[in-house]
């Protein structure tokens, strides 16, 4: 996780000798595909961030699966995941330019496929649903399921190919993300933002916890679920994140053994969503479990049952893997489930968070949207709805998140 | 793990200025003991063992149950289960005059239920085979068992109280041995034993792995599933072990939660035996799987998927507890699942393995008959049985292991 430029010491008391133009609190995937993007933009950026990997994004499973994550309700993320999944190649293209490190992008698209009737009943309704948003999905018997992944059990009922759901490695484009971002000069100070640091009703620079202030002329809050407890910004500024935990496990093949899937698996199992992820090197990540437990860490008894239950019924042959990793993540949920992004009623303060469990796939779209807003002022047309000060509109009785397809 | 005499250097290529009278290859449970009686009876012991804990004796839950472990066709290891059971009060209090660490040594009894009619009807007939072993069991109603431990499953069918059956913590047991070991002047050696050396038909030292060598009248072979992969021992001098994979997991409760077991509780689920073990701080031992599969030691999707089914079923509490650790050990097994101990054919080479799930619980009856087997030449009566020398019987038609009560 060592750049060139991540030794930067800070003066305790002091500003740097000179201010950059952005500071980004976070590195987690948003927060260095802002700076980057950014940086890539001309602007001097400063990413603080301890020296741990993002929270979320070192957990995640990098589906970048719009049609298979499509929902009812959630037709405004289905569009800019879209978006953002058509951008991946040419914004992947252009991170080849500034790193060599490879983010394992896999483009075999996505099946998805119902444990029983009901499980197949949903797949059906969401048929509908992704055709009017445009996103490819082709229904699939049980057989031709099963021709393209072997191993599915027998029982399968059928599902659907979405054949431009592809899947990246998070933890190598987040490694990439940063490679790039110093390539193109941004600074990495290894530690915590503590606070925003205001003057003239606007943000001027950041306290940090090590005790030194930086100065910047814009200041972007990308911390994940920690967002909101950054202290400084006026009430009503930075809506309340919360934490989404997510537990999952990585598998491991023996070394030479038949893949047990070739392609990101997703399953409907009794309604319970489950995923297999391949990854070259022969991991499969499973997942994942989403719940609402506040700044909770453990990994659990039930949770790690459920995954493998349901992925189990799936994929027997799992069976024989090895459980080379246990995992927990902390989503980060705005009171509506939608990103938050640009500028804030705190002028000087950006937000770009709140991506809950679409970090990965959004990452291209906010990276751009991001450098829009913080050279221009303004985000995007396309991502304006998502725009950090809105009216937050918080659905009726819907505390919680729909549980379908995560 | 590090005592006063551990740092002990071998010269690479030559003896150490003073021959101890006896090197113990292994510093598992079977090998700390039998170091720790013989120098209390004023043996010159140095024991050679890579600085990692005991493959098997770091994972080993400390079930101290011959009463509920009895099965057909195993008396003898019953037997010898019940003389260690009864050594173990007067054992701790000798450990306790040469160190002050704590094995937690816990004495509430065991709880055996049973989960199906089918289940129920296997814990009946083990009970007569207890009692006619002298293994005090108490027949249990299903509401009798919930009110000693209310968090079991309301479907549990009947049980069986094992008064006696206790249990210790092994790592502590382990700590304590050898710092036990230390205090009656032990010297420990962290290398690895490569061969035995002979001269003369007589076992004379051993080779260590960083190439020097060490010379000693007798040596203790007690390197658990490794012992027969030492070179040196004429062909037949040594039976081959095998490693019987055990995986478990280490559960924690949050802090002042009501712990959800109150004893050590072992099932039978549907014919597959489940435990869990409470320990003092907090932590619940759950486990455990007994696999064939050769020197395999990776944590697999099967093996955790079954303690948990089997283990929510007994105790569906468990469902919110964290899994802090989960580990994998490889049991010594003998050709007929019976120790070997004492002398082989080879003068001056003695055996102490194939304690398979048994190392917890023999380490006193082992240390007492090693002790004296290193002083008088001879195993005690009761422990011929399982003299390393003896013609080895392999029961019929059984390669692997009875699966029950394991």
């Amino acid at each position: 996780m060592s750049t060139r430029s991540s030794h930067q010491v800070v003066p305790p008391d002091g500003a740097p000798s000179a201010s950059p133009d952005v500071i980004v609190a976070g590195a987690g995937l948003i927060g260095l595909v802002t700076a980057w993007r950014a940086a890539r933009l001309g602007l001097r950026v400063t990413v603080v961030a301890p020296d741990e990997p993002g929270a979320a994004s070192g957990v995640a499973a990098g589906m970048l699966t719009p049609a298979t994550e499509a929902a009812f309700g959630e037709e405004p993320l289905t569009r800019f995941g879209l978006r953002s999944q058509e951008r991946y190649p040419g914004f992947l293209s252009e991170l080849a330019e500034d790193t060599a490190i490879d983010p394992g992008y896999r483009a075999e698209g996505t099946l998805q496929v119902a444990f029983d009737p009901d499980d197949l009943a949903v797949l059906t309704e969401l048929m509908e649903l992704r055709d009017r948003l445009g996103a490819k999905t082709e229904r699939l018997t049980s057989r031709e399921c099963r021709r393209l992944e072997p191993m599915l059990a027998p029982s399968v009922r059928g599902g659907v190919l979405a054949p431009d759901d592809h899947s990246v490695d998070p933890r190598r484009l987040a490694a990439a993300l940063r490679a790039a971002a110093a390539e193109r000069g941004a600074v990495f100070v290894a530690d915590r933002v503590e606070r925003v640091v205001t003057a003239g009703g606007a943000a001027r620079g950041v306290r940090l916890g090590g005790g030194g202030t930086l100065s910047a002329g814009q200041v972007v809050l990308a911390a994940g679920a920690w967002t909101s407890l950054i202290a400084g910004p006026p009430a009503g500024t930075v809506p309340a994140l919360r934490p989404v935990k997510g537990q999952l496990l990585r598998l491991r093949a023996p070394r030479g053994a038949e893949p047990v899937v070739t392609r990101t698996v997703r399953g409907l199992v009794r309604g319970a969503p489950v995923y297999l992820v391949p990854r070259a090197d022969g991991e499969v990540v499973l997942g994942a479990t989403q719940e609402e437990m506040g700044f909770d860490a453990r990994l659990t008894v039930g949770g790690v049952w459920e995954i493998l239950r349901d992925a189990r019924e799936l994929v027997p042959g799992i069976t024989e893997l090895e459980i080379a990793e246990s995992c927990v993540g902390l989503r980060p949920g705005a009171p509506d489930n939608e990103p938050l992004l640009g500028p804030t009623r705190l002028p000087g303060l950006h937000l770009a968070t709140g991506h809950f469990r679409h970090g990965v796939l959004f990452a291209p779209a906010t990276g751009d949207a991001m450098a829009e807003a913080l050279t221009t002022g303004r985000l995007p047309e396309h991502a304006r709805r998502f725009a950090a000060d809105r009216e937050l509109r918080v659905p009726a009785g819907s505390e919680g998140v729909e549980e379908q397809w995560t």
